[in-house]
């Protein structure tokens, strides 16, 4: 498997007891409240988490229990201890979005070095963004400046682009004339959008050119869609709302990755199966709705082609998440494909599972090349 | 079982059949129309619930037949045959929203006589709203006014309140500032508004104050959201509209239950899942998607604590609709529930389907208080 | 069964071997891009149907030697393939959408004497009023003489009329005033828009037009819903936007069938439910998402009554489809209704299958009536 989606561990991701229940909580849940942290071990799907963690490390299922003894193995020998579980869980690469955590987060060597795997970035614009404006720019450069820095990103080996367009403004982003766009950056309180940018007109004139630049070394842009964020609106992030954008020829050799999704699985599947150059991943969904995971699977794979779904753990902070999205992955998968037999003989449903669990996302990543050659295409 | 969200029976609840079909019909659809109600039968669900009733009554499963045994059993011994029902459904208790039927609802202590059990008022907070207008209130005294009532109403015993702003206004219900609420107010038809408040200012100033008395008192604040009513447009119903008002720190402390929810169950788990203080019950979808009971529950709980949803028949008018919300709601919960065999030991099951069932709402709705006590919070 | 929502052959049916890959792939996809009809072989649904077709056909499953055998029929004896296909899917009518396909579409008596079927036509709105202006017409009369022509029509034999507002204008479709409609028709560009025409109070005028109309005769007026055209913005075309008009009184006996719905299944069964005269069909949806098609039949009849759910197939193009959208209908409706024992008797069972299969359709299309007396109204 290759993880298309996820985040770097934090730097003492050993360590999950603490006093107001495990740190690994809060991976299980959008929200950020100590309270909804608490209600956390009411969560179903987070039951069936520990009583699986506890199986595979031969450890109590008693939530208190398991985190001592993970603690226990992860602090005695740490390579080895994420190394067993990324093995059982047969990650083979990790798709790294480096715009989560901050100076927390375990830097990418560090954690390619850990995993004994190779580790690849997503870049995130609207970090680059920020950076731009808090680097300060003249108004008139600060679209040419972001393009520069994502294709400096490219230069330097990254593997894709991500927005969080969806938290932030929504998913309604019209490409801004050059007009708008220059009175909105004009508009900007530069420094409150060097910390969180938040105008709609400069969010849509990153994504637009984040798209040129995706285009034209055919890398994917992923886009954050459905819940995942307190800050989401659910409407405002129904990935059908990209609709324009992908029949934009504007667009045209930029392919686009509808992360998460929940609850628009079934409008996500239906974008994938029409626009060409569309997929899915369902990354945070599947962990954190796990008891209905093989359902959801079932929901994206009766409409969009099997090559247009790639598997993704979302993990971030602490690798049992890593674990976690991939084992529910595998089950869901196939579960959903068990029900083929109609269709697909053993060996084609197994070639379908490759696809969904690495195949499309080494194809769609240009993984098989080497960094210098990644963003450049034939002739 | 406490029924967290249910209404009165008629005065005439003893008598259900009739000319054009039985008068039960009409709580199997939220349509009005005649021809509306000649298709209940043909209704997969109200079938399910004639051959439930027919065998728990030992009765014929013919429609005409069984209203017939059932008509005789009821007017023999209304409290007997009330009682019945309850106990078999393991009702032990009723929470009532009084703002539906009008005078044609039989009066809360005659409920509690009659059906022996403890019922508890909730205050719908548009009805409160449109009596302070009949009464007739100056425009500056409004808000307060209807404040007032509604504090009255906590002391009086009430356990919650609820709003039906989704089939008047929409769920975006954006806190209106002084001015506008005032300005609001002055260009009101009372008459008319005393008969039907739709001002989509006026009702979210109802709302905002609720929520500050409920915030108050630590009770809750129901919303009917998503289907349930001929008036209403789905898409303004979605319960996700209803995001900026969880997250708003002037609701800190007022719990918000999600009424209903369908279609939206999925939207509204995540809110739950993501945000303190917010629960959601599925009490009309349940009876009215009786085929689809299961699946909606699972949907739930795939993505919100178990200690986030609540059981509720919305019943109303006839007890069998009491009776048949817990019926669909217990085979509803143990069928998602069978299926967390890997992650839940039987007496964890039993434990996350007491909660449900009952626990959940004595703690959101502070039943274990005395009525007097029950506004009152802790030092 | 009563194909109620269909399209005709194309005029070289027999012929679906190409270099591309095998034509009828574009049934399989609602995007037009040579990149998305490259993948179909990916989707598990087209699996299914390439394994049940082989079946069917005593032909190997492999998709080129499939179609090599599919067309060395077809073309041996294009009749007695066609009635093989239509008698196996039990196929006894159709009713044949004429807005789709131009002159490449086999005329309709042509298709019912190669079928050996009754056929009978749907008429589509927007192209009868695209018709009218590219005819030339005043902007006073243009409302009128698309009325005449509609009127037209059902003296012609037409058993019904359909809108594709939804990938046009979206369905917020508020009835024009008078002047509002006049200044719309004055601002247009009649040449364009005899060619496509997609102003909203344009085509909300024609559509109140069509109303009347199918209201005068009790004959249905079906709109496109949900997915089902790549122009299509999916939250513009979510059926719930209907409410509005299937409450409005000047609707009054206008039966309203609301098509595919996909992904708002829920929201569809939902309006049939409430408001009289309202159906659902789920017809392209079934044959796209065949892998859920059981999942999604049990969805809308766990909230409408079973005589509110028409089956049709939407095939185009080749007679596969027609046969396939049979055949996943009857496999879905037989998987809900068999979940349905403890409501339903063998007996009931089969009289709800029949009805979705064709009896609703007859009675809502008024089929059993010739032609010259569909029209017209009981005293």
């Amino acid at each position: 498997m290759i993880d298309a989606h996820c985040h770097s561990l934090t730097r003492d991701w050993t360590h999950v007891d603490a006093p107001a229940g495990p740190s690994w909580r809060r991976c299980f849940t959008e929200g950020d409240d100590p309270r909804v942290l608490a209600e956390v071990p009411a969560l179903l799907g987070y039951r069936r988490f520990l009583a699986a963690l506890a199986d595979r490390l031969d450890a109590p299922r008693d939530e208190a229990a398991l985190v001592s003894a993970r603690d226990a193995l992860a602090r005695a020998d740490p390579a080895g201890y994420l190394r067993r579980l990324l093995t059982d869980a047969g990650v083979e690469r990790l798709l790294v979005d480096t715009g989560f955590d901050g100076p927390a987060a375990l830097p990418l060597p560090d954690l390619a070095r850990l995993a004994g795997l190779p580790v690849d970035e997503i870049v995130r614009i609207e970090s680059v963004a920020e950076a731009v404006l808090r680097d300060g720019v003249d108004a008139a450069r600060f679209a040419d400046a972001v393009e520069e820095r994502l294709e400096a990103a490219v230069a330097g080996g990254a593997v894709g682009f991500k927005s969080v367009a969806a938290y932030r403004v929504g998913l309604s982003l019209p490409a801004p004339s050059p007009g708008e766009a220059r009175r909105a950056i004009d508009r900007l309180d530069r420094a409150a959008h060097g910390r969180r940018l938040a105008d709609p007109v400069v969010v849509a004139l990153v994504v637009w050119r984040a798209v040129a630049v995706a285009a034209r070394h055919r890398l994917p842009l992923q886009f954050h869609t459905g819940f995942g964020d307190p800050d989401v609106t659910l409407p405002t992030a129904d990935p059908a709302l990209l609709t324009p954008l992908l029949r934009d020829r504007r667009a045209e050799g930029c392919p686009v990755v509808l992360l998460h999704c929940y609850p628009y699985v079934r409008e996500a599947a239906y974008l994938a199966a029409t626009y060409p150059d569309t997929y899915l991943d369902l990354s945070l969904t599947l962990p954190l709705a796990a008891p209905g995971a093989a359902r959801l699977v079932a929901e994206a794979l009766a409409m969009c082609p099997a090559t247009r779904l790639i598997a993704a753990s979302d993990g971030h902070s602490y690798p049992e998440m890593h674990w976690w999205g991939a084992v529910v992955w595998r089950r869901a998968l196939s579960d959903a494909l068990d029900r083929e037999v109609a269709g697909l003989d053993p060996a084609a449903a197994v070639a379908v599972a490759a696809g969904v669990l690495g195949g499309n996302a080494r194809r769609l990543h240009r993984l098989e090349r080497s960094p210098a050659e990644r963003g450049t295409l034939d002739a």
